[in-house]
Order: C-alpha cells, then sequence, then structure tokens
C-alpha cells in the first residue's frame, strides 16, 4: 500500500535510551508505504524551521546502528506550541504534504499532539496524528508502561545495588541517592529491586506521591543506621516537605514547574546537621536516562513495537491516538494497542497507593511484581557472609 | 614452601572494582604456603577487634565470584592509626603469629604500612609488611598506574559520552559532571576518552592541579556555547578557584582535608547567574568507582597480579615495599615490581603538566596515548550527520 502525502516524525521532551528504537520501527514499517518519511530536526523546532532529514534515503545498516543508540538522533526540544506556533505547524505541514504526524512523547506531548489535531481540523487540513509513548518518568496512563522506563529503572536499580555494596564496605556513612521522576515516583521504587537480602540497600525509598516531614525522614535514617552502622535512602527528585517545599533545595523553573537541583545534597546536609552523622549524596541525574550500557533489549524491542503500530495505526486510517502497550506477566508478554489523547494528555500517572508500603518508605510486594519483568533480575554480588554481622544476616 | 606464621590482608580507603580481585590473587598465590591466611573485617579496625575471616576456608567458588566483585567484601576503614593504634596491631599480631601482614590502599595507607613495620622493628617482631597498591584516584607515584582507576576512569569518560549524546539532543543547556579525584585530575582527564569528534562531549575539562578563576571558567562555557548551543563541562571534586576556595561549594572536613560536596551544582547555579544560560549538574559520586557493570577485565587481571606478586614477595622474604605496575604501550604489556613505602607513603602523584594542555581546559595528546590503553575504547553512538549544524560537522 503506498499512500499519497508525505509522514513526519519529530521527537519531544528529554531523550531516553530507546526513543530511536521507537524511530527504527517506523522507519522500517513505513517502507513502501507513505511517498516519503521524514524526521524533524529538534521537535518541533525543525517542524517551524523545515529543517527534515529524509530518513527513507538514510542508509538501512546506519538506521539499525542508530536504532541501538541511546538519545534522539533527530534532536528534540521542549517546546510548548502556542497558537502562533500551531498556525506555521499547519502552513509547512501544508507546504510539504505532511498528511501524517508521529509525535514521540509523554503527556505532556500528547496535550500538543491534540492540539495540532485540532488545529489541522479547523483549517480543514486532512492530518493523522498518531502517538508514540516515551518517558522515563512512566507516568502516563493508559499504557502498562511506557518505552524508556525500564532502562533507566534497571540504571537506578543497579546503581542502588553498587552504591549499597560501597556502603557495605566503608560503613558508617548515610548515602542519599537522588532518583530521577519528577512528580512520579516510579523509578525511586524501581531501587527496591536492588535488593536480594532484607538488609540491603535501598533502606528507604521516598516517593513524591506523598509528602515527608524531615521529622520522619530523620527518624528513618536513624532507626536504620542505629541497626546496620549504614544506611542509604533513594528519594525521588521532586520530593516535597509536609510544607509542600524541597526541604530548601534550590530549585529551577521549568515547563512543568520547579523542581529542585540538589535535593539529595540538601538532605545530606540535613542528616549531618540534625543527627551528627558522617552523609553523602549522589546524582546520577541525566545519565540515568541516556546510559547506553544500562538499554534493556527488551525496553528496545517495545519501544521498535509501538513506532511500528503507529504506522499500521496510520495506514488503518486512524487518528488522534497513542500507541499502548499491554502486559501479561506470568509469562511476560505484551501486545501495543491505542488510546485517544483525551485519555492521557496532560495527565500524570503517579505511583499508586497499592504500590506504596503504608510505612511511606517502601514498595510493596505488588510492585515488585508489576516492575520485576520489566527491568530484570539485578545480581547480587558475592559476599563473605562473615562481613555481614550477626544481625544483619537474613 | 610452607612458612611458619599467619598471613594476614586488610584492605583500606574507599573500595574499588577490583580490590576483590587483588584479594583473590593473594588467596590463590598464597594456598599451601602460609600456615594461614586471614582477613581483617573492616581494614584496621578488624585488626584491632580481632575479628578476622579464615580465607584459605572459604570455598574456591565463591573466592572466585568474589573476586570478580566491586567493593571490598572484606569491609575497609579510613581508620589512620593513632601511636595506641600500633602497639594494639602489634600485640595482636603477636597473639595470632601474624608474621606478614598485605596492606590494600592508597598513599595514606602506604603510610600506614610503614609505621606498622617501625613500630614491629621497635618491639623487635619479626613481621614482614607487603603494600598492594589500590585507588581510582591513580595518585601513587612509582607505579605506571594503580588497580582501580581503569574502571573508574572507563565509567566517567562513558558517562561523558552519554550525558554528551543527551545534551546533543536537547541543546540549550550547559551541563557540569562532577568527577571523583580529590587533588589528582586523573579520572577529570580520562573523561577525554569520551571524544570521537571535535565537537563531542565533554567540551570543557578542569584540572585541581591548576585554579580555575570564576571569570576563566565563565569565559570557556560562553565561548563553547555561543559556537555549539551546547556545552558539557568535566570538573573534579577536588577544583579550586583563584582564592583556592571552591567557589561557594559547602565542603566537609575529612582524612585529607576538606572536599566540596556539590561543587557541580554550585558551578552549575554560577553558570546561570552570571550567563544567563540554563544549567544543570549531575554528580554520579561514589557509583563511579563501585559500578560493577563498568569493571574491567584487564583491571581486574592486573589487580589479581598485583596480590599474587604481594605474595611472592614475602615469600621471596622482602619487607616494607608495595608491589609496582611498569607497562608497555606498544603493544600493551604489563609486569609487576616493587617501591619501598617512603617512595610512596603520603606522596600524592598529581596529574603532570605534560598531560594537561596549556589552556588549562584540556588535555594533550601524551595523556590520550598514556590512557587509551588502560580505559580501552568508548564507543561512539550512530547518528545523522544532517543532525549536527555544519559547524558542528569535524
Amino acid at each position: 500500500m503506498r499512500r499519497e502525502g508525505i509522514a513526519l516524525v519529530a521527537h519531544s521532551g528529554g531523550p531516553t535510551a530507546v526513543i530511536n528504537a521507537s524511530l527504527l520501527g517506523i522507519v522500517e514499517e513505513s517502507r513502501d508505504t507513505f511517498k516519503g518519511l521524514y524526521g524533524a530536526r529538534y521537535g518541533l523546532e525543525g517542524v517551524l524551521s523545515e529543517e527534515f532529514i529524509d530518513l527513507h534515503s538514510e542508509p538501512t545498516e546506519l538506521m539499525r546502528q542508530i536504532g541501538n543508540a541511546p538519545s534522539s538522533a533527530l534532536g528534540t526540544s521542549r517546546l510548548a506550541a502556542s497558537d502562533q506556533d500551531l498556525d506555521r505547524i499547519i502552513d509547512v505541514f501544508k507546504k510539504h504534504e505532511v498528511r501524517v504526524f508521529f509525535y514521540t512523547g509523554g503527556n505532556g506531548s500528547m496535550g500538543t499532539a491534540q492540539q495540532i489535531q485540532s488545529a489541522a481540523a479547523d483549517r480543514k487540513y486532512d492530518l493523522q496524528v498518531i502517538g508514540v509513548p516515551k518517558t522515563i518518568d512512566n507516568d502516563l496512563f493508559a499504557t502498562d508502561h511506557t518505552p524508556g522506563f525500564p532502562s533507566t529503572a534497571r540504571f537506578f536499580a543497579s546503581a542502588l545495588r553498587d552504591i549499597g555494596a560501597d556502603n557495605l564496605a566503608l560503613r558508617n556513612q548515610v548515602e542519599i541517592v537522588e532518583i530521577l521522576g519528577r512528580n512520579a515516583g516510579w523509578l525511586a521504587a524501581s531501587t527496591a529491586l536492588a535488593r536480594h537480602h532484607g538488609d540491603d540497600a535501598p533502606h528507604l525509598i521516598y516517593f513524591p506521591e506523598t509528602r515527608l516531614s524531615l521529622d520522619t525522614f530523620l527518624a528513618d535514617v536513624e532507626r536504620v543506621f542505629s541497626r546496620l552502622n549504614r544506611c542509604v535512602v533513594a528519594v525521588c527528585e521532586g520530593q516535597l516537605n509536609d510544607q509542600g517545599e524541597p526541604f530548601g533545595a534550590d530549585v529551577r523553573g521549568g515547563s512543568r514547574g520547579s523542581l529542585a537541583q540538589n535535593l539529595a545534597h540538601r538532605l545530606a546536609t540535613l542528616t549531618t546537621q540534625h543527627l551528627g552523622l558522617r552523609a553523602r549524596s549522589e546524582k546520577p541525574g541525566l545519565l540515568g536516562r541516556c546510559c547506553g550500557p544500562f538499554a534493556l533489549q527488551s525496553d528496545r524491542d517495545e519501544a521498535k513495537a509501538c513506532g511500528q503500530a503507529a504506522v499500521r495505526i496510520a495506514l488503518a486510517g486512524q487518528s488522534g491516538v497513542m500507541v499502548t502497550l499491554h502486559c501479561d506477566r506470568d509469562p511476560y508478554r505484551y501486545h501495543t494497542g491505542s488510546v485517544s489523547f483525551s485519555d492521557v494528555a496532560f495527565r500524570e500517572r503517579t505511583l499508586p497507593v497499592e504500590y506504596r508500603s503504608p510505612s511511606g518508605n517502601d514498595v510493596t510486594p505488588a510492585f515488585v511484581t508489576y516492575a520485576a519483568p520489566l527491568i530484570g533480575m539485578i545480581q547480587p554480588y558475592a559476599c563473605f557472609r562473615r562481613l555481614l554481622s550477626d544481625r544483619n544476616l537474613t
């Protein structure tokens, strides 16, 4: 089937380890279908400036390699389209005969996709808009999970295992590790997969879904430290205290509100000030979303399948929908589906209460059941049983 | 050859990804030699408290697995021995018939090893003390490099490649990445191995060997950003400004002086304040020294060889020396040697001037020649040439 008109793909928001795999899925599935497939350079900015890459003319082997590479090979942008931008976007689409627009992003991007869809309809321009899910934060509704989340979750779970091994060997220190995730605790929760014994790190996990008083935090740390002589804390970058503030950390404004820039450092400082304990902080930060060596092949496969599904949806004549993933867990299987933009746009799926322990500082077994098939086994390190004090042995 | 008396091994200072490989080398090389081989739990603290692990009675397969695991399986300590501690250490050695002491650590630890050697001599106690080199900072004299450095260098070089790929895709942002290394720029320098094209990250690398004025830093960042619309900076945690202060960052006291805890965050804040640019900071921190997935087999092999050499030196009757590595680079080969404690104790080998470019913000080709065989190739990611603007193409 060959269709008249050009298809265009653009990336939006922060890169992930597998967004290029979705791009590869679109490229491969659309050969011999549309009149052409363009990629916009740097997301909507490349649409506005008419900077496109002719994707079907790129060498097959290069595309395959790009499909395995982290970050966005097209470039991406956080631009939120103004009314003027929407006018311009439709004009550019008309000029270049763009009839299908694939937009890869999170809930904010699906809102923009919806606006572009409406703008085209208002102008009686025949355009299909299809969303491809992408966010490490895993905060999209209607999909089991989002491509990019499993690889980043694996990075942070592995990081907590490794920092935990360091903390066990050097002891006498509190380690606060800052986890990505903005307002959603999915990635912070995933660090629980690092544990194999009851006293393995992380010893405390905090979720931005619940406010956390400094007193509770300090009491938790003191309790763990007095028992183990060590303590590793996983805290989401978006964590707020009971006054709704980030514990006095520096904040920066962003397209979706302010976010602390040095939360873990601030909590480490408070730990030393109030408890007199030696405390450090680590902030792997963006390394967690673009770390090539931790990209999971299963995550790449699903991301690619989402790209392929987007093309099939377009060829079937649908529009105004985002591709979704639906999964069985025993045994693990996935298939793709779709959902209307209006069910996902600008809506944030935070970590549900059934995945958070009543104590507020751990996950539930139900979360591990959810996440384990996505993240895989985090192999424990061999150790002497005698290193662990008796009370540490499980 | 079977010798009377017990051999004891202890770890000192921060763990590394391969310190357990040195332990494995000692365990394997010493079978059927000493009357017994003990490991001290948590370094000198375990000596003082007489807490030992009988290493020859541990299962061979477990030892092999531990040899591949990062962090210290014995536990380690930063204890600097007081005169009272030295008395106690010799008493414990007498009580347990310890005649050979293997101490694994950096330049401070070799100073302690020397003190223990002297304390035994003063008390007419026949004791051999052999040092095994270990530090990610690579700041020991008389050895080509230190086990643990290559794996951590690879972690940070890989991290800069990945953060660079993220920064290229999202652009319009300055990224400050904090690198371990205290007062020595070896690890910061190693991030240069991430580059394959002239405009790849890191765009600026700073070394603590030279003070850096805020004006110079800001001018460097502005120059890079105005040309590329992006900028990734690698800065060592021990970097000081021209007043000898860490740019207003928080410092904590340590056994070897104060060290900034949030240097990269502080520099990002100053970048935004003075240049009006969006800036972020990342601090992988301790993850860099214990990250199992980045441990190099070549680093493990050399670490193990150092442990084996320590045993051979002991059996040859030597004492008061540390094992060293000596390398040819074309083709790469290594062999072990030894050096007197007095040549390495409490002396810090910083990054030599011939490895730092006159500009103060990059390495020289000579450094790459030195480091590349240790760290290996950091594979570049496939990308569309069209993504890079023309001025970015090399």
